[in-house]
């Protein structure tokens, strides 16, 4: 039984909690902490955990009830636990993204290179969802032949919050596809551009530009397109199509009732990334906790991945606000990554 | 141009009267006749026919004017105009079923049986449906092997008028399926058991018992099982599904754009009949007209076919009316119709 | 943490014990037994079990090492391990069917209504399926209006032993639709009826009559045909569609990605139970052990349910023997189950 | 009788010749002209065709046994027959493109405003197309609010002819979606970047640099992607997806049986564009047709529109030889074009 640490129990940090709680085997929620102690006092009642709560993110990490971490804290303060960890020794299952930004994400990429090990897993789930992992295997297996285009589209009904701002979009929602896409190639990427479409009229914050279209191009000349929209009303919709020389492999629809009614053949969209992903989570957990109790080798995004990502998510924010294509410069992957 | 003369001028006549002088090729409404004279000055009228009125079917059959016939009058006069037609030599296209009964049919074949040459072409339209010659293509490809068992499902959102009565379902109705399913089967049937479900409260007619489950057991010990259901309220739903001993085959449901809205992801589905078919309609005359005009043997539903479904439909009725499984013998079929 | 016993340590049991020691939380393997003691053994082995071996299923109900217990044995040696849990006064989650008898059956129902509380959970997985948890919400939602008929199949590529006989098709496979039609319609089976279709020629054992078709009516007059085929050669595939009076609920195909490639559109079809359903397996043990620990009243299928689906299988296997039409007579349910 | 001379009797001509003499109703080929003798005489005797052979286009044109034109001749000879027919006041029903240049499409919209009538309707058949009309009928409804975004692809298996080149994707290929999409947004287009992708092995013509990806923005700021890919193998397939403020419609694929074998559940594709849209051809020729005969305007696409896709069409040729995004200026449409 794994004993594990929660930084940051607030929403996301609170579906996690539960999950270790009431879902998945081998691991239990031993510490939190929070820099809103009540969050911590919260989760505590609220899911009757055995558990510690901690002063500090640091203080956790050092202590020996806790055997690995899961940080779930806001997307700027990652850095700080993560380094911590490694230092420490101890596994890390950090939220999405690694860090905010190339260069902080590039510290602890060294951090695990001056160890020589791995500690960190980044939460990037859809590699642990049945039907990105059944598109990989198809990509893999060469049936469809080599890869010349893809085509994405992250939808959401309306925005987590309604502080979202135009780079959020990037960072927070696109950060997804920019991950995937490049486990799913197996290639680096060479540029991308961001456009602006025709704004939605239904979309409520003035600081949100979107719908965007990203158009990246990689190493070998494929280029991709990824449609990003998080007010598209209708439900939270994910799709992923890989187009090969011989043949096409899509990401499937979630699997609902046919309702025959009232003139049409229908059946449900999923309406939030928390049902729509719930099983890659779950998974995700699984995979962290096994490898840990294991020794065995993290399988799932790395540190590396994690920082691919920040620097294809950085040309992004870039060629938004000069509305320009940007190259993507990727150094050469280090032996510990391969 | 083959010279028609449409005997019947009501719904069906007129939509047969419309579909021959505005869009298949070949053939020309040349005459018409109905019991109701009115009804021959509307079709003559609203559709810019440039057609003699005659006084009788006979008359019509007889007239040097015209080349051969459509009957699209009242099922239970169908046996003399054909007879007649046969006896002057002119090919008929009826609307089904052939007659309303299995004696009826019987003469029909007698009468071309008398002749030695085929002259009626029975209008079961489904034969000269897309999806439904794709099925036969696929059974009698024997990529599935031979075939085990078939479900249909033959639903209508309401019934055509609210005269309708319980063996009208059988005659009417579900006569469509008992024809294919004879013709995708390429076997006979030997017995059929009809059974009512639990009635459907929306169903508004007193004389009007459904839906109906029909269990149809072929020669070789095949199962049919067809739901017959026309109160559906949610739309005109024709389905066929084939089992072979190594995999199903199943009529598509109709092409409608998916569209994502309010959390559902539907397709329309089509509302009638007329709409449904509307391409095997058109198939079915052109068929007609071009081995009428080139004089080569007519390929559609023969009276032969036309008689074994009024055979089946007779047990069905028998077996509706006196709740048992009632056998049906099919007579040797004739050289003629090999 | 929940201490489990697991009675039958063979093919399901090996599953069972995988699934609580490496997949779902709140359980762990804390006893088996085996009438084979090598089994025990093995699976201790192979999944690095802290876990006592006992010397009799007895020995282990009764253990204070033991709080709760589950049944994977053979289907015919379900009976006593139950009465004497029930005795003891732990709670037992069975593999299905409960028992082979409907006097079995009874005989659990019986030990449960003495203490007058619930301890059995029977393992009709699809209870917990997501898509028959959402085919069971419309349902009752009343979208589709009452339910006036149904259709299941429930089609394996191949049977799981090669000693399969005819009336396993029934109480080891059909049951499940037994069971699953009767929550869905939330009303008692009035009679069933069983057919054999032609044999499929690829069916290689020679005690195996199959497919067979059941019809089954019920209290209302509503009628569900059911076509089981184990042999269908093409993969494993459960079927299942509602009509009610306004429209038709159906559930889903297993979502797998869509391949464009040779002239086909074509997505992969499970191939086996245990793949199709691992998330219901993994939600009836999540389900079983969260009551268990949480002492409230357990949630799924209950020792009622397995003795209703008991009798309900009985009349299926004498209309199969007898070629007739078979009353269910279904006692009052007590309201210990209500 | 609608008396029509046919301009080319090459393969699409062939086609055309074949649908007018077996298939659609109110027209005959009354003459034929093609620069290739041999390919008249082969059209009159293969489809016993009762037709002048005409010296040249002009003398057809006018000939009074000619009422109105089709043109199948090859693109860069359109021109001067459209030109004279207009003079001659005939309507032409002209194969796509217009012409193969803004300069000439301009000639044939002054040659109509000169007279200040329509006399041509281009062939521009998808917005006859069954799925097409629906799409737009979503559009136009409101329901999926304004349109944002838009993703297309066209894909054939393999070029027509192993001599296609690069700008052919474009002007023969590719002015499909350009017609159809600014018939669908009902906007005109602002600019135009190709970009072309990695390089298909598979594809073996040296001249032909594909696939190729356009990104299209439109007046309102609204985007298309368009996936241009003839050399995909697997099939022949048209996608079109319309993303609006509240949902998404997209075209439907083909309808075609369902067939579950060999693990998998397939659909067959259409394997060419002549059956993929035959229908829409016949109700393109009806149209045309029925316009003609009744003397009321013609509906399907007009010159202008065919001007407006040789201007777009232009612009996309420029961008893919200089590799940057290039402004497409529409001048204002006549009032008859409105």
């Amino acid at each position: 039984m794994l004993n594990l640490g929660v930084i940051g129990c607030g929403s996301i940090g609170r579906d996690h909690v539960e999950r270790l709680t009431t879902t998945v085997a081998g691991g239990r929620v031993a510490g939190v902490f929070d820099v809103v102690p009540e969050a911590c006092r919260k989760a505590v009642a609220d899911f009757g955990l055995d558990a510690e709560i901690f002063a500090s993110a640091e203080a956790m990490i050092d202590s020996p009830k806790i055997d690995a971490l899961v940080v779930c804290s806001k997307n700027d303060v990652h850095l700080a636990p993560l380094l911590h960890a490694i230092k420490i020794g101890k596994n890390v299952l950090t939220e999405k993204p690694l860090t905010t930004s190339a260069a902080e994400s590039r510290q602890v990429v060294e951090a695990e290179l001056a160890v020589g090990r791995r500690f960190v897993q980044v939460g990037f789930n859809r590699r642990f969802d049945r039907g990105y992992l059944q598109l990989k295997a198809i990509a893999d297996s060469g049936q469809i032949g080599a890869l010349l285009l893809a085509n994405c589209r992250h939808y959401n009904a309306a925005p987590a919050t309604s502080y979202y701002r135009t780079d959020d979009v990037i960072l927070d929602t696109f950060i997804h596809e920019i991950d995937v896409m490049h486990w799913l190639f197996g290639e680096n990427y060479a540029s991308i551009e961001m456009k602006l479409g025709r704004r939605n009229s239904l979309n409520p914050a003035p600081d949100l530009d979107e719908p965007q279209l990203a158009i990246i191009e990689l190493a070998s000349g494929a280029l991709i397109t990824v449609e990003i929209n998080i007010n598209c009303q209708y439900g939270y919709d994910i799709q992923c199509r890989l187009v090969g020389e011989r043949g096409i492999a899509s990401l499937p629809d979630v699997a609902t009732p046919e309702v025959r009614l009232d003139g049409r053949i229908y059946h449900a969209i999923d309406p939030s990334w928390t049902s729509r992903f719930v099983d890659a989570y779950n998974s995700e957990f699984l995979a962290f906790i096994h490898a840990t109790v294991d020794k065995t080798p993290l399988a799932g995004p790395s540190a590396w991945d994690g920082y691919v990502a920040s620097i294809a998510g950085e040309a992004a924010v870039t060629s938004l606000h000069e509305r320009r294509k940007v190259d993507i410069v990727i150094p050469d992957k280090p032996a510990l990554y391969a």
